[in-house]
């Protein structure tokens, strides 16, 4: 008997990690310090959470089943601000809504892969992509990230084979907070359109770039949509984590088989996310930008205090959006390692390996801190304690 | 090239019939009558829309993730009202929040399937349960629904194969509207269970069951979970279309496998429309009560009204729930009639085709009424143009 869909993937990490947190109690000096998911701690800001409120009251379809790609107005919005952000041109009707970012890459694939065929992701990589290509019997074909978590196009040219139907790339990227380069992800697209397969990017950090302007300029390629689907989420930008909105950018013609999927899975987005994403993104430009000056300054507390981390033999391999992606000095699996870290030092964070094939190296060294949920005297008291390991 | 998930299966029934809409206008005297979706038309009560402003503005929580399962309030509250409706127990750990009733079908199939096994489901079938099947490229193995449409679990027992997995049910049923006796439930339990194969049901429009009391007893089986997988929805109950909440019991095993498919696809369910649904499951207990009411008035006024209809050939197969599902006596497919109805009768319903696979006879004469959106008056209204048509 064969084995069921579910069956061939593992456990949801963050769920995990959390059960490390069961029966081990804090002292109230060394209160826990939670860096195991990427996520705001707080609500959305109040004059967004007042505006839902007077939705919730006065609008009677923000209650009611609407359309299954999403709220008209919010997909228009989308590609609006998209033209004017990225340049080139995006419309309406190549922006679909999503329950969150992940349910965009789950459609992505559904409407790429068959059982057996192949996506190649650069590793260490985001366990829920692994996981949904594992559920949908797709092979992971993993790329092994080069310099500076970067990967390389040419390197990922030798593992396309007849059954390869994407490229999926996050940047900036989790686990590994690496800003990929305009010209890495313009390689990439030239790779994908040769080989006639598609180019995911999830830019769910993207609001987070260090960098100003435009991140890349793959949609100023006027035929963007015959390669490029790009993945998008409004959990962080307006701390909507709990309402569930993403969005999917691609081709009318590939929306239309998202829209099989979504239907199927959820039938419509939640319709009060959708209008708390709207107002956010035509109220809250000026809030948002300071949101992002206080998550790069979180990580420039990370990298100025690294070294006394580094005077323990740790090494910082990455540093951006939410993450600081490090390796460890210990001569123990980071998966080991990590539920020590609750009892040892009040810290949860995630191993490395949960980013990685159990077959691959690398992992069992590695660590990811996710730096959005501590501002800088928690980074310094965070450091603090890996600092004083008993190990 | 092998075709892509999305490939194998059709486009979103509901989203097709709305577009049927699209540049035809409805005279003021004869506006559109829109029975095509089971959906209320009208937000929640405003008691619960005042209690879902307050839970926006004073509780974070119900703006960030949480667990992927659902709220244990929520899953407790379930638990606790199932063993008092049903009889038997169900424990908080059998009960898992998902977002809408279709994405626990998805999850449930995840857990059991892989490609190439095979699904039983009665036809007329629920066309999302039909798009997952084929999306997850699982076989659907169509069992004719007999008298009254109330499909046979001897007739089922046939169909088993060594690839069977799972019979899928749904009742009170849609599209037919047959609520299913218990005896009939009892019977596909003890099929499932002799054949080692999981029995789905789908419970969807439970709150507009006719019958007092619970509608069947297979809960009260000790060893329920090792075969009984209950999906439910809080869309009809509480008019939370729009919140995308609805439930999945069944063992908590085979909850660690749906938590997998959940954490993939949306991490968790929407906050606000959970707590919306434990507030309603607390408070709207008389509401409800009187919603249901007013369904079964608007069935009894199909059943009075239907002799109009009859006089002109056409037959009642089944009402109840939100739907009546009728024999139409024109000569052309309920392919062709339903899109012309929208011309020609200010009418929009789904037809018979869109709830059966293509090579099986009976749907191009049968039609589905969705009633729940019009009153009395509306049903007379549309039995007067139904039966007035220039064919």
């Amino acid at each position: 008997m064969t084995q069921p869909r579910t069956a061939i993937t593992f456990a949801p990490p963050v769920m995990e990690a959390r059960r490390w947190l069961d029966g081990v109690s804090h002292p109230a000096d060394r209160p826990l310090l939670n860096v195991s998911q990427a996520a705001p701690v707080d609500p959305p800001p109040a004059p967004l959470r007042e505006a839902m409120a007077q939705i919730v009251l006065t609008d009677p379809n923000a209650h009611l089943y609407g359309p299954v790609l999403g709220l008209p107005e919010l997909r228009t919005e989308i590609a609006e601000r998209w033209t004017g952000a990225y340049g080139g041109t995006v419309s309406p009707d190549q922006v679909a809504i999503t329950s969150g970012c992940n349910q965009a890459f789950a459609a992505a694939i559904s409407t790429l892969c068959a059982e057996g065929d192949e996506v190649i992701i650069p590793v260490p990589y985001y366990f829920n992509h692994r996981m949904w290509l594992d559920m949908s019997g797709v092979k992971t074909v993993p790329l092994l990230a080069g310099a500076g978590m970067i990967p390389d196009a040419a390197a990922a040219e030798n593992l396309i084979t007849p059954r390869t139907r994407a490229i999926a790339l996050v940047t900036p990227n989790n686990p590994c907070g690496a800003e990929y380069p305009s010209e890495t992800l313009r390689a990439f697209m030239s790779l994908a359109r040769k080989h006639k397969i598609s180019l995911i990017v999830d830019e769910t950090y993207r609001d987070f770039d260090s960098r100003e302007g435009s991140p890349h300029d793959l949609f100023t390629d006027p035929n963007w949509d015959d390669t490029l689907i790009q993945l998008y989420s409004f959990s962080k930008a307006y701390r909507l984590t709990g309402h569930r909105v993403g969005a999917i950018v691609a081709s009318p013609a590939r929306l239309a088989e998202v829209e099989k999927f979504l239907d199927t899975v959820t039938i419509c987005p939640n319709q009060l996310g959708q209008r708390a994403a709207l107002w956010g993104m035509q109220n809250l430009d000026a809030w948002l930008a300071g949101e992002r000056l206080e998550i790069l300054d979180r990580r420039n507390a990370i990298n100025e205090h690294f070294p006394k981390l580094a005077a323990h033999g740790w090494e910082l391999l990455g540093c951006g959006a939410y993450f600081a992606y490090m390796r460890h000095p210990y001569g123990i699996s980071s998966a080991e390692l990590a539920p020590k870290l609750v009892r040892d030092a009040g810290v949860l964070l995630l191993p490395g390996t949960m980013f990685m094939p159990d077959d691959l190296p690398g992992g069992e060294s590695q660590l990811r801190i996710a730096f959005a949920n501590i501002d800088r005297s928690g980074i310094e008291t965070l450091f603090d304690r890996l600092s004083n390991l008993p190990y």
